[in-house]
């Protein structure tokens, strides 16, 4: 992980701004002889693309992905995929006041501190559309993993919005798709539409909590100690616009567990080793164990909101600032996609790590 | 990070296991000049070493440095600085049961799985022996950032242990030196010695809830968008034995947030802008804001416990396992300083780095 | 540098295929506030454009350069800069006999060795319209360099072409612009020109000798012992198309010296040290003196020719290959522009990379 | 590649100087479940084992290598294999002089430059002794290749010295052992003791030309366009002390040739492509064609030498130095079990990054 780049061995490096021409990725280290076209990654696009809904920025953007490079007939050759979005609605007129103060919350005043220089326009490069790129190399990654991994899938959700929580008592995975929040309780996903509509009229923003699930993750993914498995997702979902806090399996509610609650403990099955319990999130020594990879993330409520906020300029005047323009009142809603993305590369890129050091050779238990 | 190797240009590469007849680590791409002794590095390691209380493991180990390389007459040459501890207290026979079967809760299993072939005494190199090394590398970094970055400092604590909470009204930064738990409550820390005896002679363990705050970080610190300083930070928690989670300022408790709180509004002050608020944690675009950075993380319980758990050996057999030997009721008080390492290890990494693309420069606010 | 990407702090990642619809890169950790817009990349590019002679291949291609993110008001802004060109004479029909044969001497084999799949058309990843991207990277890094290290210049030219030979007594600077060969040698400029044409009319290519000078560079570049100046030069200069050798000063010649010989001798000057030769290249210990970075390398022929080759196609039957289109005669003249671009950016790599080690302090020489 | 370490999954980094109390290796990403112990390590390192002849330094070190972690009953278990050797013969009374002045030639000059500070016992980190940890590394990597391509061989050997060259016509691979230049010219030896000693005598000192050669190297190693397999070649080998070029088969030579001298053709054999010649070197387009890997270096005279060479102090005096100490009249005899080592790790390297990436499947040629 270097500034743009992820990844150990399939390394996606992403660049772009919000109001710049373009944006977009290099994929490099990718499985030659993998069928691949626009068509397998625009789907995956047009879940994150903004306006969908009521409920994200107005802002129109086809979001239609290029391949430049690194196909041949339809299948990957092995060499670098270069992937291209062009923007198409950037409306730079509205971002006046912004090029003058600094957003309260937003990275605004830290590109400015750091490099004496921004491109105010919609965020430049901290905006949120630097994620198409993510969710389009997640693309690549999910072909990928199923010709390598056929049987291993991947599915976010939201689990709770602001204030208002989903209740898994309720959850029906197929629900996800059927509503603007990716919620997998129908009940949740009426009464956040009001809730959301309520904040948005008001100039305000919330939160989300999110949880991307992995299952059929081959046991022997990871390693120790800083190439760990779970230490990569972590910073896979940290490096999401807006994420404070990554969870893994029990994540932060472990600090309150006993070892005896905490221990998941092991029987034997037809296929190998069952575990009772998974409070280890699939993840045990950051190896995978073959259980479920759980990870939840956090994401704070969208910085550029309606409500005044007192901020200072680059002079040092104080003022006030309201921000206009097409935001979404729950940035986290689109996090969701960007998520799985991110999940996605991080587990194809282990995959294809362990298969560098051990030759996907698996030590057995039983059989 | 790659595998064993933490950092960008201060870069740490860590070896060894539990048992063996040493750990260490190799520290690459120190400034030259540093004034740097193992006087300098062994009290850290002395914050950490076990059996210094009866809350910790019982294993003697002095845990003292070797300075091998990278050095001269007392000062850091720019060359790499490789410290060693020899191990002197390993008992492998308290470890026979653990040979044929996996503690649940433990990477037993999921090294087996990966590696087939598995160093089982006292975990090898998944044992939490492996962050003396950190430890170390930690202190060359503080040396370095007090030289660089004089007036930073580094604080480590504990929030919770198991169910219980410290109260922040109570907090006295010097009374964490003063109890076993590095909690900065006194009423805690006389509570917690009654609660964990209770745990430990119930063959019982309990997770931890840990903050570190770095105060006096420079602006600037961090990039877009995959080597943010929290992303880093995040892997770098993350990679600590046993987290389960990481938080950077408000954290997980951001998804509750309006927009309207979450924003740390700004002021103007003699120094630069002054925020009212850190819900960010210091952190904003994955850049230093000049802010305290403040993360916190969760360490699960100890694995390895008295209580009798299920589980299955190499051969699929099923089985019951109660780990003898000398474990830590609550691993987390002695990730403490191995989260306080790893901040020292995270910031002056991104202070070269910084150092590196912008010299230094800082786009000014004010003044 | 893994796979498509070069650098250590000051990072390319090049992409695209000979008849793809474009190629490009990502040019990660520029320093910010650099000025940059087209203007100063392609110059570089036109240099290396194909088609300016009748000794280079007539494909006609502008090979001209847009900037799709880094920048804002003509200043780079700290953040990833893309940059593409877009292939616009591309006949594939050309390539119909590559398709199933593979060319002697061309990495046609290899790749599909390694692959088991190829993008024939031009040579597909391995065609040297790579070499463009290069090229428009070190167009950034020279601007960067002239704000960095003001009075570095970058020099390149061919020492031979072939059995021919220029004589450094007739060597002119300022010659070098005015051949199509870039050689400082008028009388060799013109004597090569009747020597490729009867190459050319015989259906066959040569090989190349190029030179290329690095005047300025700060001493202190550089660092042991895998990232020395002279180990990355190595690595960039072999990664460059058809390079099959590279030197540094004395070269391959070195071990044909004795000790007596080799030593550069110091005196004291006005400056700091003198060294009254430069066998070394400007690098020791894999650190730059302060003298010219001298770096040499041997490109072999074009493996394309006319003159029928025998080989076998993918059934393995046996064959002749006879290879039409249109193939540089002497692939080593475009050479010389990205021979100077990879020094250009590996310069500008390790002087950033000082700069995070040590801050740019240097040790004193006298005064 | 980043200062210390190298390699892209097999990584090895180094550390320790001439006159500290150890130097040694981390060896990471190393396959789990390969039989090693001192004894497979200890064989390499005796052949580069300083003072078996009187044309090596008369130092006297036992070179005896300890692993310290990451093998569990003589197998390696995929953590980091920590290697060292301890230094038992540092006269540093020997170094007085070169404490004040630089050595000509000599890295003496750059570090003290770039550091402002530097260990010069014995040079320190610009020791040739750093290449005692590469060997052992090398040692590693040999055993991992044993298993993983069986067959494979690596023979390095001495072309020429000083203004000696040796007679390929003469040449017989199992002289090379039986004489210290590890030349396969049995004539050739006879003759260079003689000139040797009168170089040595002389108070002076030669270069060295060395031939890597690996052989049984399967297909498809290697990678576009920086992750060439001839591009990391020459950085490991450029970074061996006092290397100065690195030529990969018809190396320089290729400059002068013809596309159709260069083109190796190829025929079809009974177990696939056979080419009948290599002036490629066994490598196209970066990538093993499964013929020979052929690699040639240069290494420069020691610059240590007892006839004196002007030179100036850290004060800029001018004055002259004579190195009297221990040093090798030629250290290129060394530099050869150092190649070899580089050539080991560098196609290890590559046979996992291969791995990672394709799985090992290959593109057939007939059959």
């Amino acid at each position: 992980m270097s500034l743009n780049t992820f990844g150990h061995v399939f390394r996606v490096t992403t660049w772009g701004e919000s109001h710049g021409p373009a944006l977009g990725c290099v994929v490099d280290g990718c499985p030659p002889g993998i069928p691949l076209t626009e068509a397998d990654i625009q789907p995956w696009l047009d879940r994150r693309r903004p306006g969908q809904s009521r409920f994200t920025t107005q802002r129109r953007e086809e979001d239609l992905v290029a391949i430049l490079s690194g196909t041949f007939g339809g299948m990957t050759t092995g060499t670098p995929i270069a992937l291209e979005i062009r923007n198409t609605d950037q409306r730079s007129k509205d971002y006046g006041e912004i090029a003058r103060s600094f957003r309260p919350g937003h990275a605004d005043i830290t590109y400015w501190q750091k490099y004496g220089i921004r491109d105010h326009r919609g965020g430049g490069r901290s905006s949120a559309r630097e994620t198409a790129a993510r969710v389009a190399a997640g693309g690549v990654a999910r072909k990928v993993l199923a010709a390598l991994a056929p049987g291993l899938t991947i599915t976010g959700y939201m689990l709770a919005m602001g204030s208002r929580s989903a209740d898994r008592a309720r959850f029906d995975m197929s629900e996800i798709g059927r509503n603007p929040f990716w919620v997998p309780d129908p009940v949740a996903a009426a009464e956040w539409a009001d809730y959301l509509d309520a904040i948005r009229k008001d100039g305000n923003s919330v939160g989300a909590l999110i949880e991307v699930v992995a299952a059929g993750v081959p046991p022997g993914l990871g390693a120790p100690v800083y190439g760990k498995l779970d230490a990569d997702l972590a910073a896979a979902m940290m490096s999401i616009n807006a994420v404070k806090g990554v969870e893994i399996g029990a994540g932060m509610a472990a600090a309150a567990l006993t070892g005896t609650e905490n221990a998941d403990e092991i029987r034997s099955g037809a296929a190998g080793p069952v575990f009772l319990s998974n409070h280890a999130g699939g993840i045990l020594g950051g190896i995978s164990t073959g259980q479920d990879v759980v990870v939840r993330f956090a994401v704070k409520p969208t910085s550029s909101i309606l409500t005044p906020r007192r901020t200072v300029t680059a002079d040092g005047a104080e003022t006030e600032i309201v921000t206009k323009g097409r935001h979404d009142p729950c940035v986290g809603i689109r996090a969701v996609p960007v998520g799985e993305a991110m999940m996605a590369c991080v587990l194809l890129d282990h995959l294809l790590l362990d298969r560098a050091q051990t030759g996907g050779v698996r030590g057995r238990i039983g059989g």
